[in-house]
C-alpha cells in the first residue's frame, strides 16, 4: 500500500486522488470540531466554502456553524470549537458548516474513491477505516493559510504509525510521509505542546482560545470516522 | 532570531530572502559535492543552470561539473559524486557545476544578504556560521524534482538543533522547521538509512551510486562553509 502525505491545500492537485483514499487532516478546528459533532449525535454535516453557500443550504431544523479568522460568524449557530458541538446542541441535526481550509481541502480531494476526514481525536479509527478501504492513501494536511500547519504535520505522522500497524499489507511512504512519522515519534508524547507551539495554536491562544487546542489534543478519544458521501460527512459504517 | 524552512525550490519565492541569511541544502548530491570540492582546495564553485552556460563560463584550467538525471554530462571532467572531487582532481582549480535542483535553489536565494551552502559533512560549521551573521535565517531545502527530499529535511533539523546551541539569541522556528527538527532528532541515529530511505537515495541505489549516499551520510567531516559571493562559492573567511 503506497501513502503520499500532501503538505498544504495548496499543494494538493485533485488528480492525485484519483482511485485512492483520500484522508483530510484538519486538526484546529474543523476536522476535530466534524468528528467531535458526529460522535455527539449530529446527523450530518454539510461543508461548503462561503458564508453565502451555507444560508442557502440551510433547510428547517439545519444549525449553521464555521469561523472566519478564529472567530464565529455573525447570525451563525455556532462556531468553530468542539466544545459548543455537544449532544444539546447537536443530536439529530445537521450541520452546514464552512470553514477557512478543511473544506477547500475536503472539496480538492472530492475524485478520491473515498474521503475521511481525521484528527488526533479519532486517528486510530480513521487509520484503520482507511486500511480496510484497500486503496492507496492521500493524506491531506489542510494547513494555515495555505502553509504547512505543524499540528496537522503531527496528526498524518499519528496516522502513519497507525497505518502501519493496521492491515497486512506493506506500507511504502513518500519522502514527506517519512519525515511526518518521524515528527509523530519524536513528540509522540506531547500533543498538547505541539498543537500549541504552532501558528494556528498561538493564534488561538492569544484570541483567549486556549480551550479549544486543549479539546483538540487528545488521541483517540472517539471510533467515529465521518466519511463525505454525496456532500455530506456522515459516520462511517463499522 | 526567526527561522523558516521552506520545502522545496518551488515553494521558494525570491522576496523571502530579503535582508536575511540563506542556507541552501541539497545533501544528495550538490551541496555535499561542493563543501568536498572546497575542502580538498577547491578555488571556487561557479553553479549555473544550463550545459551551455557551463561551457561558455569555462575559462583555461576550469573543471565542467555535474549531472543531469543523476549522471555525469557528457564531456564533462567530473559528474556530481563527492568522491570524484579529491585534492589530486580539484586543488586550486575552478569548478563550473550544472545540476539538476541545487543550482536553481541559489538563483532563488540570490537576494538574500547571505547565501551559505550546507550539507550533513558541514552541518554544525554552516550553522554555527549563519548564526554569527546576526539576521534572521532561511533554510532552503533544494528537494528533487520540485518535491521535498527527505535528506535535506533532515539535514534542516539537524541545522536547527545546531542553532539553537549556536548562539544567544533564542530561536524561533515555523511549523515546518518545528516538523523537521523533530524529523531529525528522532532519526539522528539512523543518518545513512535516512538518506537511504528517500526517493532520491532509491534512485542512486538503483543505478549503483550507493557509495554516493555513503559519502554524504557522515556528520560534520569538514568545517569548510561555501559562501556564494559575486557568483561564486568559495570558503567563507573563518
Amino acid at each position: 500500500m503506497q501513502i503520499q502525505v500532501i503538505s498544504s491545500v495548496n499543494e494538493a492537485s485533485s488528480t492525485r486522488f484519483h482511485h485512492k483514499t483520500a484522508i483530510i487532516v484538519d486538526v484546529l478546528r474543523a476536522g476535530s470540531t466534524i468528528v467531535t459533532a458526529l460522535a455527539a449525535g449530529a446527523a450530518a454535516i454539510i461543508p461548503v466554502e462561503t458564508v453565502m453557500e451555507a444560508k442557502a443550504a440551510q433547510q428547517p431544523g439545519d444549525l449553521l456553524g464555521g469561523e472566519r479568522f478564529c472567530r464565529k460568524i455573525a447570525g451563525f449557530d455556532l462556531g468553530n470549537s468542539p466544545s459548543e458541538y455537544d449532544h444539546a446542541a447537536v443530536s439529530n441535526r445537521r450541520i452546514i458548516l464552512t470553514t477557512t481550509n478543511g473544506t477547500r481541502a475536503l472539496q480538492k480531494a472530492a475524485r478520491a474513491d473515498y474521503v475521511l476526514t481525521a484528527a488526533l481525536l479519532n486517528a486510530t479509527a480513521s487509520a484503520q477505516a482507511a486500511a480496510a478501504l484497500r486503496r492507496d492513501i492521500v493524506i491531506l494536511c489542510a494547513g494555515y493559510n495555505d502553509e504547512f500547519a505543524a499540528e496537522d504535520g503531527f496528526c498524518a505522522g499519528l496516522l502513519l504509525d497507525r497505518l502501519q500497524l493496521a492491515g497486512p499489507a506493506p506500507v511504502e511512504l513518500d519522502d514527506f510521509g517519512l519525515a511526518m512519522l518521524a515528527f509523530y515519534r519524536n513528540r509522540s508524547s506531547y500533543a498538547l505542546e505541539t498543537l500549541a507551539s504552532g501558528v494556528t495554536g498561538k493564534r488561538l491562544a492569544k484570541i483567549g482560545l486556549q480551550r479549544d487546542i486543549e479539546a483538540c489534543a487528545p488521541i483517540d478519544l472517539y471510533k467515529e470516522v465521518p466519511q463525505l458521501l454525496g456532500g455530506m460527512l456522515t459516520r462511517m459504517p463499522i
